[in-house]
């Protein structure tokens, strides 16, 4: 049988799109098999909400009409996609979703499968919606024996209270049954380096179940989480992958399983853990007592990653342009090059802004200029001074007082969010934010100020990643960035002389730190353990839970790391933490 | 057997507050009894991602301990409180979190109860950090048997696969046992008309199991989150109220039962629904065809809710000051009363800013400083005209182009946010954000200009409620609000004559859709049957979904409904919904 794996991007909601990739595959007569598409393919990954709401459930119900209406026992197609299965009562009312596979074929569109493992831990809610089905997917198309999962049941831990890979292998052993395949239909978020588990998990399912596994990913970004596809098949020794952040459909000729068992050695999957500690390791180098460096390859995968995220966002959003405030500095440097990598493949300009108040060194409109001239676009340039001048003075004549100190530093930001605001409004364009990890953790940035944005870009990179990837941006791509924009210390330039490292650890003992208290996994001991003064702990320990406030309002995080800030992040703006460190 | 509830008010994390007044309270000897204290009361609820946090779980680990270490055979006091348990495996790491409550007694301290029923729905995350408990909780301290319930365990819903009042209710009927007392220790979100339903249910409950009951509460703001406390005990004709938001203790003799079992007549308890239907139910007058009118309890409550709100945040964060930007607008002005109402209360200052443009009528200085004069303080004014020329010019000479239309309207309502801000800066003011729910709703507000602020007070009452709650403040405060900031029509005054009903349906109209619509429980077509027009309904669809962007960058909102933007209310801002109305 012909297997096709359809890696689609279907924005949520968009049900007609999803209707017509369906029933134009399904009608289809020159590629005649079995066809996957994603998780929830139907209807989109992560609903959130949308999923309870009945202008959308009541649509749902007539698109499941609409596929089921196609459905023709001389059609020799069959489909499998994701999508919701609604349990309402006399009223209309939702007694439970499930996250399910409806499979359309000869017989009609039925529902095969109810997602077993729901995960509602980080960015996941699915127990916030869905109902957990209690059956092995084991269905028969063709004659082929098939067993299904969704996404998460190919997962084993500790703290599920059921693992389907081990229920189905328990089955197959009990029956004295073999499969034919292994479908695993996915909405598996991005994050740098992740590929690699699913594949070695894959694989082991694949021996351990004794057939070909295929696993179909959705690409797209919804908000802040990236989906990068690479579909894959497993059989054997033969492994095809299909490409990261991109349409494709992998095609393979599976045949038929020649024994009617599983062979007598089969083994249970060894028991890889899904759980906080394997999937949120803090990634330090506890020799060197830092951050471990980011490989090369991930550095890649966080380029792919950050360009398809800037084109989707427009896209969807229809924006016309990114806009960026250039400061000079590291952080808007990066953002301008990574939009421009971003433009060469979409042909979205890029407009970068360079807002000087009287505390701007020259070097950093000179910087600025010579990173604009190098990727070819104008700098246009509104100079503060006047307007901050204008802005004093009116303050003093209407409040009485002066403006100094911290209110007149954040003037001068905030005046930077203003006016790059007004451009956006002036053309459609998209303003991307600047604001790294490290100044997200522990509040270093001015709330409405440069903390604006429709989307943070470097929200999950710390400030030494910061350098890290436009040092190797730089080393494949001409030299794009100002090699003095990297090697000159980091400034906010809202007053005289002010240097980042005033108020801050140097970065790379901060972002040692900051990964620790991130990742949840290191207790205040633990941290002064890798050399790191309590002084310097505390200081850190109260700015980032004190700048809570600030990620509450933050823009969506572009994520890239497997925890970052954002909507997986969830901890109280009001606390009052005594710890006696 | 005393026994006493303690209506508490503890910081999320102030872990010391809590092991003080757990163990000053048990080791007293003027008020001996059994001493009841709020779900994870140690702790705080809810605590998001801090109970996965190291820091935080080897500090809680070490709270156990202080506590264990004054258990004392010869003390007669009990103490039951909610707390957390942890199961963690050899190296410290997470397997299973329960909330639980912890009894301190004469043979030490012990975890009693694991809560059976985790909400996960609208606000709650529960089943996101906690395992559930499978247990009764059946007790005995001192010879009274007792059922322990926390929170959510009391109530029913056919989406819950267990049901633990019913569970007790058979075990007590096998077991041919009785009952002496059930206890609920709760964390409860206010929200208006509320207790009644928790009242009805502790009655039923008290007589089906035929025992007092006693429920205790926490009050509290914790972000958006308000705890009322109202803490009661049910014994047949006797009923005890604590009041709303504030710290009290509820003092009860209460007698052993003298049925060694449950009487031969006992019915287990009706089932009322917490299902999303009944918890979420729109406010919808269908006959009438518009929003019901909040009643008058319910306003006297949203009232202390929003004062209480008020002082919580500025006490929990050391602000010194409540700060607002008056428009001459209802939604402003209403701010400011309340503002002062709940200033009487705390004495923390109240300060008003005008900030007129150029397209401001005198009207709206004239009722801002008639509003200011009527609670006896100083309206402060920065006028806008100059700032506003010189950057319309500064920003010509660096772009190229003139600000007008959408760009020149936003950048007067963002030079308010920053003015507004730089105030708040120089004095440590609180920052009170002036939208409304109708606006939130269809976005009617500037990103960064008038949709900043620390905290939303109005975020969740629709326009044509917040003029419901300027008139009751107004009858029963000596008509602070000027007669005419509530006749006017609205408008943003951002360009020459707007009004509001320019680009919205008239509020009446716009907030019945919105509560159609925000309690997703009404399709397009039945919206359409209560008499709206498709073209209308569509317009206000639209709006809704495309302000999922501004939405995601709000200050928390204080929850005064059931059903409220901010945290409970989560819908993804990429999303094509291609309906055919």
């Amino acid at each position: 049988m012909k297997i096709f794996l359809h890696q689609k991007n279907n924005n949520i909601g968009n049900l007609q799109n999803a209707i017509e990739s369906i029933i134009q595959t399904y009608q289809q007569s020159d590629k005649v098999g079995l066809h996957l598409f994603p998780e929830l393919f139907l209807g989109g990954y992560p609903l959130q909400d949308l999923c309870l709401q009945k202008p959308f459930i009541s649509q749902y119900e007539k698109s499941l009409e609409q596929i089921r209406k196609v459905a023709n026992s001389a059609n020799d197609n069959n489909i499998l996609f994701g999508g919701i299965e609604y349990e309402l009562d006399k009223s209309s009312e939702i007694i439970h979703i499930y996250n399910c596979i409806y499979h359309l074929g000869p017989k009609g569109l039925t529902s095969v499968y109810q997602k077993q493992l729901l995960p509602n831990y980080d960015i996941y809610d699915e127990k916030k919606y869905f109902t957990a089905g209690e059956k092995n997917g084991l269905i028969e198309i063709n004659d082929f024996r098939i067993c299904l999962f969704i996404c998460e049941d190919m997962w084993h831990s500790s703290t599920h209270k059921t693992d389907p890979v081990k229920k189905i292998f328990d089955e197959l052993q009990t029956q004295n049954i073999a499969l034919d395949a292994i479908i695993n239909l996915s909405a598996s978020p991005f994050h740098a380096g992740k590929q690699h588990t699913r594949l070695k998990r894959g694989q082991e399912i694949s021996t351990s179940l004794n057939a070909p596994f295929f696993y179909v990913n959705q690409i797209g970004l919804n908000d802040e989480i990236l989906f990068d596809g690479r579909s894959f098949i497993l059989d054997g020794s033969t492994q095809l992958q299909a490409d990261s952040f991109r349409e494709e459909v992998l095609e393979y000729s599976c045949k038929k399983n020649n024994l009617a068992t599983l062979p007598v050695d089969s083994k249970t999957p060894s028991e890889i853990e899904n759980t906080w500690e394997n999937l949120f390791r803090a990634n330090i180098d506890k020799e060197d007592k830092r951050l471990t460096p980011i490989s090369e390859s991930e550095l890649i995968e966080i380029i792919q990653a950050q360009t398809f995220a800037l084109n989707e966002y427009a896209k969807k959003t229809k924006m016309k342009s990114f806009l960026i405030a250039l400061s000079g500095g590291i952080d808007s440097a990066l953002v301008v090059a990574i939009a421009h990598l971003a433009s060469k493949a979409s042909a979205i300009p890029v407009e970068a802004v360079y807002m000087p108040s009287q505390y701007n060194a020259n070097i950093s409109y000179e910087l600025s200029k010579q990173l604009c001239d190098n990727i070819g676009i104008n700098l246009k340039v509104i100079n503060l001074k006047f307007i901050h001048q204008t802005i004093k003075m009116t303050f003093k004549d209407g409040i009485g007082e002066d403006l100094t100190g911290l209110a007149d530093e954040n003037i001068q930001s905030r005046l930077r969010g203003n006016l790059i605001y007004a451009r956006s409004n002036q053309t459609g364009a998209m303003v991307i934010n600047t604001s790294n990890k490290s100044e997200l953790a522990v509040g270093y940035s001015t709330l409405y100020g440069d903390s604006v944005g429709a989307i943070s870009l470097l929200g999950d990179l710390y400030k030494s990643e910061v350098y890290q990837l436009a040092r190797f941006i730089n080393t494949h791509f001409n030299n794009i960035i100002p090699e003095e924009i990297i090697t000159r210390p980091p400034s906010a330039e809202l007053r005289e002389g002010q240097k980042d490292e005033d108020s801050l650890p140097p970065y790379d003992r901060l972002d040692l730190i900051l990964e620790c208290l991130l990742s949840y996994q290191f207790s205040l001991d633990e941290i002064c353990q890798l050399g790191i003064k309590q002084d310097e702990l505390n200081h850190v320990f109260n700015l980032y839970h004190l700048a809570e406030f600030k990620r509450f309002q933050f823009c969506p995080v572009v994520k890239l790391k497997s925890k970052s800030f954002g909507f997986g992040y969830r901890n109280p703006i009001l606390k009052e933490l005594r710890f006696d460190y």
